[in-house]
C-alpha cells in the first residue's frame, strides 16, 4: 500500500489527481492521499471520494519528513523548480517519486518525460525519482502515434489542436462558462483575464509564450516532448495550438507521413487492442472522437483515419480527441505511479 | 444602375448580400433589389437599409419576365440545378448573370468559380452567365494564398479548419445559442437537430457528406475549389474540416510546401496592401486573426506566420480568419457583380 501526498490539490488537476488515486484502490490501499495546497487553501475541507479531507499547508520539511512513496505535484513551473528535487529524499534517508506535472524538468537530460504505456522503462534506464508527466496535448496525440510509429515508423507530424479551456486550469474554465452566460443572457461579457482574448464564441491560436523561432511554447512541447517520449530525433513536427471553448478534452488533427506504407485498415488493425486506445471511426454513422464524448474518459478516441492526399501510400490523416485533465495530466500520472507500485 | 434579384433573401446569406449591394449603392443604384423566397416566407416585411421591403414568392416566370441584371441565388443545390440555368435567358431575350452560392454548378467545366480578386477573368474565357461562387472555406483561404501562390508557387497544402455555425446558416447559430443558454442555466441541452452532435462546448470533425476517399464533402471541395479557382492541377490539398461553437467567422491553420524559398518576412511583404486581406501577426502583443475580431468583417486576416518546421526554407505555416458570410459568401458574390457592372 501507498503513501501519497498531492501538492495542489484544489486545482482541476488536483482534484482529479486524487478521483484517478481513488480508483486504484487495489493498487495504492484505501489510505487517503495527504492533500497540500497554499497557506490560502489551508484547512479548507475538500469534499473527495474517499470522504472529506482537510488541506494542509505546504511546508517542503513536512513532506519530507513523511517518507511518501509518491509525491504528485500540480503546481507552477516555479513551484517545481524549487521543490521537486528536494521533494525526492527524505529526512529519514528513503527516497520518493516525485511525479510533476509542471514543464519545469521535461527537457532535462536525466530526467524522464514518461507515458507509462510507451516508454515507462526510462524511468529505470535514468535511475531518476524525479519524473516529468508531459504536456496534455503531446501526451493525448502519442497514445495513438506511438503504435504507428512502431510499425510504420512516422517520419513527419502535422498537428493543429482543438484545445479546452481546461488547459488554464478550473480559472479557465470558469471564465469561459461566465462569458457564454453573460453573452446569451444579452449581457456584456466580463473582461478576460486568463485568455488573451474572450474565449467564448471565439478560437484563439497562441498558448503558451512565444519562442523565437515564431512558435509559441505549446507548439514546440509537442514536437520537444514527441521526439523525447519517442526516443528519437528523426520525427519532424510542426504544430499549430488554438485554444476553443470547449471545456476539458483536447482534440488534434494530425497528418503524418511514415517511411513505410500505411493505409487507414492498417491503422486500424495496429491500434486494435493497444491500452488506452478506442477507435471510434464509422463517420457514416457520425461516429468519430468528439470533446464532449471523450471527457471524463480514461481512453483517447481515434477516428477519421483517412489516406493522405498529400503524402499518399506514405501517409494517413487522422483525428484524435482525450480528455485534457486525465490522459493530458492527472491519469497519466497516476498511470505512472501504478506501474512504480506494482514492480 | 442595375437591377438585382436576391433569391433566398431570408436566410443568413441573402440578409447579407441585400447589405453589401446597399453598402455599394454607388455601383447599383439606390434602387432596392427585389426579394424572393419560398411560399412560407412571402408577403413578409423584412427590416434592410434600403428600408423595409416586401418578401416576394419566388416565381422562375416572374423572374425571367424582369430582365434582372443580377440574380443572387442563396438557395440549396438542388433549387440551382433546377434553375440556375434557365434564369440565365428571360422572355425578351436579354441574358442575366446568375450568382450562384450553392455547390451545384461549381464543378461543373463551363461554368466559372470565382473570387474576383483572383480570377475574374474565366467569366469572359468561359462567356457564361451563371457563375459558380466557391465554398466559404476555400474562399477565406485563397484570399492569402494566391498571392502566396503566384510569388512561391505552392506544392502542397495542408489545412485544418475552425469553422463557425453560420456554415449551417441561421438555424445553426440559433442551435448553438440555444444550446449554450441551456447549458450555462443548468437546462437539459436541446437535442441538436441541425448538427450532427451537440456544439456547444463541442467540435465537430464532420462536415458535409463522407465521400469514397474517407473525407468529407467539405474537405474535398477545399482541395477541387483551390485548383480550380487557381487554375492549376499541381497543387496536393489535404484538409481536415471541423466546425467548432463560433457564431460566423472561419478559421484555418494552413500548412504549406512551396517551390521556391519562402519565409514568414517574404510572405508579409507579398499580401502587403493585396486587397482584401489584412496581415495580423504580432502575438508577442496578442495580435492574430480570431473570429471575433473577423466577424462583420469584409478582410480576410492572416498570421502566426510561420518558417515551416517541415518543409523547412520551402514552406511556412499560417493562420486565417475570414467572416463566413461575407467573404464566404455575401461579399464575395457581389464584389463579382460589381467587377462586371463595372465593366
Amino acid at each position: 500500500m501507498s503513501k501519497i501526498a498531492v501538492v495542489g490539490c484544489t486545482g482541476a488537476v488536483g482534484i482529479e489527481l486524487v478521483k484517478c488515486c481513488h480508483a486504484r484502490l487495489s493498487v495504492f490501499g484505501t489510505e487517503s492521499p495527504d492533500l497540500y495546497a497554499s497557506p490560502r487553501s489551508a484547512g479548507k475541507v475538500l469534499d473527495t471520494p474517499y470522504g472529506p479531507l482537510t488541506v494542509i499547508e505546504f511546508n517542503i520539511e513536512t513532506l519530507k519528513s513523511k517518507s511518501y512513496d509518491f509525491i504528485f505535484l500540480a503546481v507552477s513551473g516555479d513551484f517545481s523548480l524549487k521543490n521537486a528535487i528536494p521533494l525526492t529524499t527524505n529526512v529519514n534517508g528513503t527516497d520518493t517519486y516525485v511525479i510533476d506535472n509542471s514543464s519545469a524538468y521535461r527537457y532535462h537530460s536525466d530526467v524522464p518525460l514518461v507515458v507509462p504505456e510507451i516508454n515507462f522503462d526510462s524511468i529505470a534506464q535514468m535511475n531518476s525519482k524525479l519524473i516529468a508527466n508531459p504536456n496534455c496535448t503531446t501526451a493525448i496525440a502519442a497514445m495513438a502515434l506511438y503504435p504507428i510509429h512502431q510499425q510504420f515508423k512516422i517520419k513527419k507530424l502535422i498537428v493543429s489542436t482543438y484545445q479546452a479551456a481546461s488547459g488554464a486550469g478550473e480559472p479557465g474554465m470558469q471564465e469561459l462558462l461566465d462569458g457564454c452566460k453573460a453573452h446569451v443572457n444579452g449581457e456584456t461579457m466580463p473582461e478576460n483575464k486568463i485568455f488573451s482574448h474572450p474565449l467564448p464564441f471565439n478560437c484563439i491560436p497562441m498558448i503558451d509564450k512565444l519562442q523565437d523561432n515564431g512558435y509559441t511554447k505549446e507548439e514546440m512541447k509537442v514536437a520537444w516532448e514527441t521526439r523525447k517520449i519517442f526516443r528519437t530525433d528523426d520525427i519532424k513536427v510542426s504544430a499549430t495550438a488554438v485554444r476553443i471553448p470547449t471545456l476539458r478534452a483536447h482534440a488534434e488533427a494530425i497528418t503524418m507521413e511514415t517511411e513505410k506504407d500505411i493505409s487507414p485498415m492498417a491503422v486500424v488493425e495496429c491500434l486494435k487492442g493497444k491500452p488506452g486506445v478506442v477507435v471510434e471511426d464509422d463517420p457514416a454513422n457520425n461516429v468519430f472522437p468528439v470533446p464532449l464524448n471523450c471527457s471524463g474518459r480514461d481512453e483517447v478516441s481515434v477516428g477519421r483515419i483517412r489516406q493522405s492526399l498529400i503524402f499518399d501510400e506514405k501517409g494517413v490523416d487522422l483525428f484524435v480527441c482525450g480528455d485534457q485533465l486525465l490522459r493530458g495530466a492527472a491519469l497519466n500520472a497516476v498511470l505512472i505511479a501504478e506501474k512504480l507500485a506494482q514492480k
